[in-house]
């Protein structure tokens, strides 16, 4: 089958660094964003070293596999850069000598008052067959290739190089390709499992083949990921996606924070705003990750007042005036000491809210009766408290961001009220 | 040929989220750090979506050029994940049921107060002929499969339960296939620029061809990355980096602050605990991010006492006692304000040493006179204080980020001394 509209797409990155620990392929994403505003997903993506039999390997699956493939890299004039010789010798096909791409490189190294080094000449062969895609912001062009059924697009790796190329002569040749009108949104979730929200939307499964919705899951914040295609319009699109997400809306209420992308931090802010409430708040087991978010908000020092790191026992009974028969009898992390540094934080800052969280993050300090994970979250306004009782499990970081999702998830079901 | 030292490796992740523009594959990162350890290298990654198909042709590719392929990901209880199910299909193998591995789910949500929901029943099945990998962490299990001459390796897709996985019952597997001696170091510096740095290296390039260094620049801390190989021996690959090493000291002086990738706040925590000396803190502008820094390492509660997140100016008053004039004077951020809030920290805390932060984080509340990314560290100790005034680049979290480096760095030259 000839490429078009229905080809299987792959991307090849090349480069021996990619297989390092400290490289990752970002042009790709680049890529893949661009084609799928298009309606077109990707495939496969493969990544290989600059090794000469195994590039051909990979070469060999993806033509296996795939009549649409891009190749990122291995197009400069070092002996590492093969991509361009091991298609051509893997397709039988020839390298032919460009004139006027040979000037062009030597051009760009005068202008730069540099000598062009004859590493370089080798940029100037393309494969037999293939066109040029100018590269603007480098020496190695890119190369179009038409090969029997199949379409090659062989693009350099420096992403400064590889984006406006890809843009500008690529992109533009995929809107014949284009298949459908492309929604999207993000629906972030609290206070439910992966599971849960599975059997609770699991009749709502089989979609239409025009939408499709991902689980996604993170500890303390699952989402639910929503894209609807029309072949119409993306008006339609956009409908089905709304009907959609007001089906999800119905089933998962309150439980779906956010559809915008917004963090839960971000959702807090303007319902405090709203309401004209102030917030305070006094951490232990945290140590600040709590402020943290919350002030990783721009302008949340509308709302925000003051914090409160009361990680000894001394500083809750100093800061917070939490009498210490209440520590010594019930323990730090405990209900009763949740709930009075909830109350302590809102009368001494005379914030409207007080929220609280006492708790152990391990490893260390767990036991029997308080293992490592229980963290005890409260809240305290005007009219009353609540107390949370918790158990996280995961390592330090982990329960800390899962206490800290927590604490804002209830300030923001208590705002909605 | 069946699996072993010679053989081709690939890593195959699972997911259709990782052929969107937004998420990345990093679980291969430390997998291939651990195996380059090892001097065994990758040959190839691939990605795939959850389709069936296209996961059925990646299997098949693998097989064709690769002897040992891991799968990373698909293993969940929705029905997306289909990894092992559409291995043991392509295999040819049966899927059994283990009763043990149910009732090891069904205790993990049990322990979390939770009915186990009825779709995490297929985690119990696993592939005739594997045996399983314990997940601490999840309730996915991992799958080493032996089949023929190949090796299957199947890893849960959440990094927090991948990687223990892979370090306790994957690695020590490989070691039999050590091919090489590899010993590595990574040197964190602070308070240089990349350039600074480069220039004060310039000629310890080249290195030997068993030796490599790389910089990694983030903000606020320039990373050193030193490997070396040897055929022999590991002490020969560890003596070669260790005079690397000495070398890199000696040009970069206390700008390293650690050799065994700890970040600051893991290297405080010793210089504290040996000198016996406590810590309290005053943060406006970075909100609670220092305290959250501090308080990731376990134990640090020996040596953390308190914090408050002074964030309104009734706040700095109120909880330091800093006379209103001050700060109608010099504004919130100025000198004078954050060498009172370290003063007043370590006051009304008792503690030893007093680390406050004021500045603007922005992206408003920036002035000709007061930029965004003003940013006033204080350090108070019982012989005296002493404040930094910095400017720093880049939006919210990196001069939140930033500030939190300087401080810590602040007060690690302090015990230093």
């Amino acid at each position: 089958m000839k490429f078009g509209k229905d080809s299987k797409i792959e991307i090849i990155a090349v480069g021996t660094e990619l297989l390092t620990p400290y490289y990752q392929d970002t042009n790709s994403l680049y890529i893949t964003q661009h084609l799928n505003d298009l309606g077109i997903e990707i495939n496969f993506k493969s990544i290989v070293g600059d090794n000469r039999d195994d590039l051909i390997v990979c070469i060999n699956s993806a033509f296996a596999r795939s009549e649409i493939i891009f190749f990122i890299g291995g197009l400069g004039p070092t002996e590492d850069d093969r991509t361009r010789e091991v298609i051509a010798s893997t397709l039988g096909k020839k390298l032919i000598f460009k004139e006027q791409l040979l000037n062009g490189i030597k051009q760009r190294f005068e202008r730069r008052g540099f000598e062009m080094p004859s590493v370089n000449n080798k940029q100037a062969y393309i494969i037999e067959g293939s066109s040029v895609l100018e590269n603007k912001h480098g020496t190695a062009p890119g190369l179009w290739l038409e090969a029997g059924e199949k379409l090659f697009i062989l693009l350099p790796g420096p992403p400064h190089e590889l984006k406006p190329m890809f843009k500008n002569y690529v992109w533009p040749r995929f809107l014949e390709f284009q298949k459908q009108y492309v929604a999207r949104r993000v629906l972030k979730t609290s206070g439910l499992t992966e599971s849960k929200i599975e059997s609770l939307l699991s009749d709502v499964y089989p979609l239409l083949p025009s939408l499709k919705l991902t689980i996604l899951a993170y500890p303390g914040q699952i989402e639910l990921h929503l894209l609807s295609r029309s072949l119409e319009s993306h008006k339609k699109a956009d409908g089905a996606l709304h009907d959609l997400e007001r089906d999800l809306k119905k089933r998962l209420g309150e439980n779906i924070f956010s559809s915008l992308g917004e963090e839960l931090e971000e959702v807090i802010g303007p319902l405090l705003r709203q309401s004209q409430r102030t917030l305070a708040i006094a951490e232990s087991c945290t140590g600040g990750l709590l402020g943290h978010r919350i002030t990783n908000v721009s302008g949340s020092s509308d709302y925000f007042l003051q914090g409160v790191l009361t990680y000894s026992n001394e500083s809750k009974i100093q800061l917070l005036g939490i009498p210490s028969d209440i520590i010594l009898q019930h323990g730090a992390v405990s209900h009763e000491v949740a709930e009075a540094m909830a109350i302590g934080i809102r009368k001494r800052s005379a914030s409207d809210i007080g929220l609280s969280i006492t708790g152990i993050a391990g490893p260390k300090g767990g036991s029997p009766e308080k293992p490592v994970g229980l963290v005890f979250v409260g809240l305290s306004w005007e009219g009353g408290v609540k107390v949370v009782k918790n158990i996280f499990l995961g390592h330090r970081e982990i329960i800390k961001s899962q206490s800290s999702q927590k604490a804002l998830d209830m300030l923001r079901l208590h705002l909605l009220q």
